[in-house]
């Protein structure tokens, strides 16, 4: 009835996911009072240093810098006509950080967002430029951990930074990389968009994760309502919490850039977006009919439990109600009145008859309850 | 109290509702990263060939091609003057959508969704075409199945693609057959608007079987709040959230056909299409009046629980609280305390008439205690 | 504990209630794919054969036929230069309604509506014509009954349908005899707003039944949270649900008439509809305060229930331990151990004051055991 | 266990306490299919003749006339230039209310919202007139009363109605009395904002009333969940029920006196209005907040109801499952096993320590079982 | 099974953390009927005086008078080109209020708000002035407290007025006093956002407390739902509702910031609001998912009970199920027929193996019981 190994395991298991979507809450907020920009960078939990990849190209040639350095990065940026690339992956440092945004003018508000992950999905316009930050959740062994890509738009370049610990972004340059890619030919807006819709699509595998973990649910909690199962129900509404979160103001970037016609962004461009939007709707969609299974769910699970509970008691109660009666009766007759005493003192025991008789009356009275549950439909 | 085939049953029914309306999801979206518009074809599940039927027609005449070669829906769609519709019944293949796309330049990003079934009912206006989704429940004996209805229409052709099982499109095509109906007289976008209606109204009989479940219930679950009513009542919500899931965007997509003029739907097939939207929103708001209902036929199911369980327990306590404190007396007298040691052992033992008086005391006790329940209102 | 004579009872109420809200559903849609305005009457459950009232009124005249003839109804309808009212009470068939609608050119669309009952409340705006569709509840013997009204308004006349079983239109009809009426001096449109009106006033009857069967049910559910509440609450529910189905697209067609300036409808009886929208608004505020209230009073019916089965187990538990501990002392002086065979089996079975000492003993229990409950706040 | 003088008790102050929201709703709404504006005064429940005060004032001087008769009245009305004010207070009959209407042609729809008591706050504008109703809450010893406070605002004009039991303009008409008051120097639209002002901030002590009682409910029904306080906080819902919809539509009707730019309000007075708006708001923001506390506080109650019955059941099985074994074993020895019949009967009964050895059996037996219950932290 | 200090401890725990939230409403409202703008200090609680901060400063020069005159205030308040900041912390007595509000015609109305605290967050544009209310939590070891921030924005100075215990304001002064600060370079509604910024990121560390205290519970609840834990959720609900009261109408006051462009606030401070905004909306998405996590919790909670309970109820059932058929069995054996009055009389009393042939079939009962108890999964 107890396993206490098990317990534990549950434990840490349950420990490791609780620790993810609230643990790293506390670097997400500014020390309140501090100027705004303050590029201080949050104490660093597991950092890797920051790693530069840039990317330079246009239909006929790509230019392709795994791991460049600062300097080359700037160069770049700066001088190069053709559409430029620049991803920062890994949290880089203040100077890193300062200097990358002095290359193209980036607002220190938006440098500021960078450093600080966590954030919501939002799209802040500047003067020739978009700033947009989108999280990408990685689906780990231990829960959902959510990544931040922020992009700095501008006419010719695509600065990019991403904080999460996968690479999801290879794909996107192994499309660059070939030739006839609809990314060379197109310009930066295109690859702005190719980066947001991979980050919307990385949702539905976790989608999915969730989807067969609820089916997975749907077959036992029926019969099984275990701790386990109330566990694994809640971790799901969590991170169906979590992931509306993440997911709302996604929408609502996407519509703002539909909606509100930016010089930056190309009409062509813009139906991609709107794809890329429908993707998002359908994923919210998606998060409101699992929350409405798990509720549903647990709804289930304390049905079922309640279910066992009438079970349980059925079993007493029948037990109980058959022998409690013969079991007085049995004590009658194991009385000690003094049969000597008076003809009217117990002359049942002195009958020849009289040991079968009360069974047979105790055989009555299990005949007659059991019809009575019978009746009730306990058995 | 076991009916081990039963459950097996059951299980396997809840199994087979279950399956469909999530395990189609995995084929629903992109590989995150992948290019748009890129027509890989998602691992067919029990594919059959996509067949292909073409009609042609004017008020006066009618030309009708059931499964019909690529070349000769090619032919019409490119020449003939008078509304020609083309449908393809299945999931067509990568080579036979390029080359329908290519026909009348439909947008690659439109053909990808023809292939990723299980999308959201959405409309989407490209210049001189309108595309459109929209899902088709059929009622098959494992549940709800959703069939997706696509629709291209042009100035005069319409292409239209149905993933689902049945072929809910022959009655259109027994109309148009028909020499004077309104369907022959009219243009393409009164066909537009036909399948759409027959899409909607494909909802009412679902919505039917749906009514008349949760009649069922009403009538059972007051009296036999069973396992069997509960796994109902799930299985009920979840369509019912599928099914919002379903009409909501219709009513969007219904809604932007009304109100934004687009130049292929003339004035007065929008009349028609308001009727259409009319039979969406009354369809939501039935999908809502279930759902309450549903909600409170659990409600129901949670409080008939607790009713039969103070039943259960009414019985045990009043056949236990009867028999305890008469068993008492009997072990009271069952006690072997040596009347010869002195004459305040037991001295009942002795008496001529002990054993009646104790009989009259345990019935006077019966006599309380029913009436202590009577009182309460507990028989 | 079982009254079989009430359980039928009460089941055949509850059937009969069942029945209206749902049963007419199946009328309420056409099968999928037929062609609209496709007047197929529905099977007539309970036909009886439609009759007509036609009044042709003026400030100074009035011309009025009851049960009067097609013929003559279309003669008035189409040469009467003064306000014309023809009422259609009960489901008109075919051929009578496409000869009516053939008199003003009633959209057909329109004349579908008037066969499909069980329709949202909904105003279509034709050319030189309104169309509106109301509901008015029927307060029956089984519960809520919906009749459903359908009014054609053009400049002179107005053709009203009414499916439901009273005739709630009398008493417009006897205003309309009054010499100085103000419905006598004014034209159709007033007519129309005089029959909305009534349509929306007739929900305060059955509101105000409702009030009354909450406080029944509020004064009742805290001491007897008995199986005829639960099944009175859920019946509550259902017809708060069915009534806000009703009103919520009243309300919405009155906002319409009131903002949208239509030619037909003058700038005073403008005026007068506002008033009647309040009306709607406070019926749809007191139909939310309800479903709160009938919630609230499920949450106390639970709880009520929760706290008779504290009352049961607190009773069993009293009994139950105040007993046991006695029984298992009598229990021990039953035993038969034999005191010839040592000093130790047993001795107080001999001593002289034995029995009354054992006695005392359990009157120490029972005295610590309820000491022990009063504490607690059990007794 | 029961103490029925509390239970009559409680029930007739329940009683008195659903009276009044509910109770008359009756007269709230016209007979279905009376013409509009028909004066009928509703059937008086406690009549008392209605009493009416007249102020005209300016800076500098002020006539004030209590009980003054309606030709005073009129007088007034029709001739003073200067600022006059009506208030009727009490239910006026149909003629007086009818005279009254004549003096400033007030509208007949308006005058028949004065008559119907228990109306949505709301905001006419007819031409030259301003038509307010708001509803005043009172705190009677049985709950919360509404009186209707009905307002007409003409240019140097305004006349009041008001039907509840208090005088709650009497602080107005101090205020006036005072020379040097801002009512005095400002006009009827400043008087118009500070009746409705009052109506506004009289909601507050009733918010406190209810804050209060929260207060007690959460410090009482964590340690005993009684069913006087199920009692109470069903109350609670209640009345904040009915107080949101007090206040919701008072929102709406300051939210267009602000927003639509009347000629009637001075744009100083608009300022003040604002702040009148804030106020509503404010309270509004309360009754949510309190209704969330009062949800939390049930499933509060419900959690302690369940936590008291995991109590008795703990009490119960703790004291069965001790005493059940060591009754068996007691059982076990007063079998009559004939020792004399064969050696393997019951030679426990002979031995010399057979007793002693059985009583330490039975102290093993408690020993394991509280242990065990030890382990489960039961005790 | 009862800590009495224990309990006492608790309760006074939560008195205290009841105490705040609510406590100081009655100070929230004016007496209802009383002019607007009337300056009456509402009764001290923990008076004590206010003090004056001012700072004069310009990007060159800074002049600071901590604890200054009213008469220096308005000196340098009147004639000061430079932006000048008067603070006042704690409450101000009404003559003292008059006097600032008269150097600069504070509206007040808007000096009425800064002396009742508890205000909502609020932005009212006067000529030339703009008033901003805006609530600050400080967290302390009784739970949240309030205080309330009113700001008066002019061209060249500001005036604030603070209520709460500590003086959030002071790292704000710090910053000026750094030459080379941006407050110190820009003008008084950079100081007037600065002052926002710091107010609104005040309620993140109260989140990340929240925060840590719903992880204690989710670690706890599961494995033991006590009362303690009961009362913390419900204590979290509490405060989350009074936090999003708090949040709330910052949006809005936030939103209206951005969105007017009110003369006083220039473009470039406009961005960093924008970013204030986005904070506000990141602590409701917060604020949001918490309250879904408490009422997760919740049910969680309440799961474990009814789990709790089955466990119980098991060892009970499993306890007397098992003993009940036997001492049943030794109750019949010890049954006193006379054996002498017939050989049917209890004949197995004189088997030579009757006891150990009892003792077996009482040891076959027991393994038969176990067998289905778990086949039941019980054990």
């Amino acid at each position: 009835m107890g396993q206490p190994p098990n317990d534990a395991d549950r434990g840490s298991r349950r420990l490791a996911r609780l620790r993810h979507p609230l643990h790293h809450f506390p670097g997400r907020y500014t020390r309140p009072g501090t100027a705004p920009g303050d590029l201080t960078v949050p104490p660093a939990e597991h950092r890797e240093p920051a790693t530069l990849y840039l990317m330079d190209f246009e239909a006929g040639h790509l230019t392709e810098k795994d791991a460049c350095s600062l300097a080359e990065a700037r160069e770049y940026l700066e001088t190069s006509p053709d559409p430029t690339w620049l991803h920062v992956h890994g949290m880089p440092d203040k100077g890193l950080l300062r200097s990358i945004g002095e290359t193209r003018q980036l607002h220190t508000l938006a440098l500021e967002d960078v450093l600080h992950t966590g954030q919501r999905a939002k799209l802040d316009a500047y003067e020739e430029q978009l700033f947009a930050i989108i999280s990408i959740p990685e689906l780990t062994a231990d829960g959902i951990r959510l990544g931040q890509l922020s992009l700095f738009l501008g006419d010719t370049w695509l600065i990019s930074f991403y904080s999460g610990q996968a690479d999801p972004l290879g794909v996107i340059r192994e499309r660059i990389r070939q030739d006839d890619s609809r990314l060379r030919r197109n310009g930066t807006d295109y690859l702005f968009y190719a980066l947001i819709d991979m980050a919307v699509d990385l949702v539905f595998p976790v989608m999915e994760d969730l989807g067969e973990r609820i089916e997975v649910l749907e077959l036992t909690v029926f019969d099984d309502p275990s701790r386990e199962a109330l566990d694994e129900i809640h971790a799901l509404k969590r991170e169906l919490v979590l992931l509306r979160r993440v997911l709302w103001p996604e929408r609502d970037m996407l519509n703002g850039l539909i909606r509100d016609e930016h010089p930056l962004i190309s009409d062509g461009t813009r139906i991609y977006l709107r794809d890329c939007y429908d993707h998002v709707v359908h994923a919210l969609d998606l998060v409101e009919s699992y929350r409405e299974m798990a509720s549903s769910l647990l709804e289930v699970y304390l049905s079922s439990l309640s279910n066992r509970m009438n079970d349980i008691m059925k079993v007493l109660t029948i037990i109980a109600t058959v022998f409690i009666p013969l079991s007085f009766i049995t004590g009658v007759y194991g009385m000690n009145f003094d049969r000597t005493a008076g003809p009217w003192n117990m002359p049942e025991l002195g009958w020849s008859f009289g040991y079968p008789l009360v069974l047979l009356l105790m055989l009555a009275v299990v005949v007659i309850l059991l019809g009575f549950f019978r009746r009730k439909r306990w058995i």
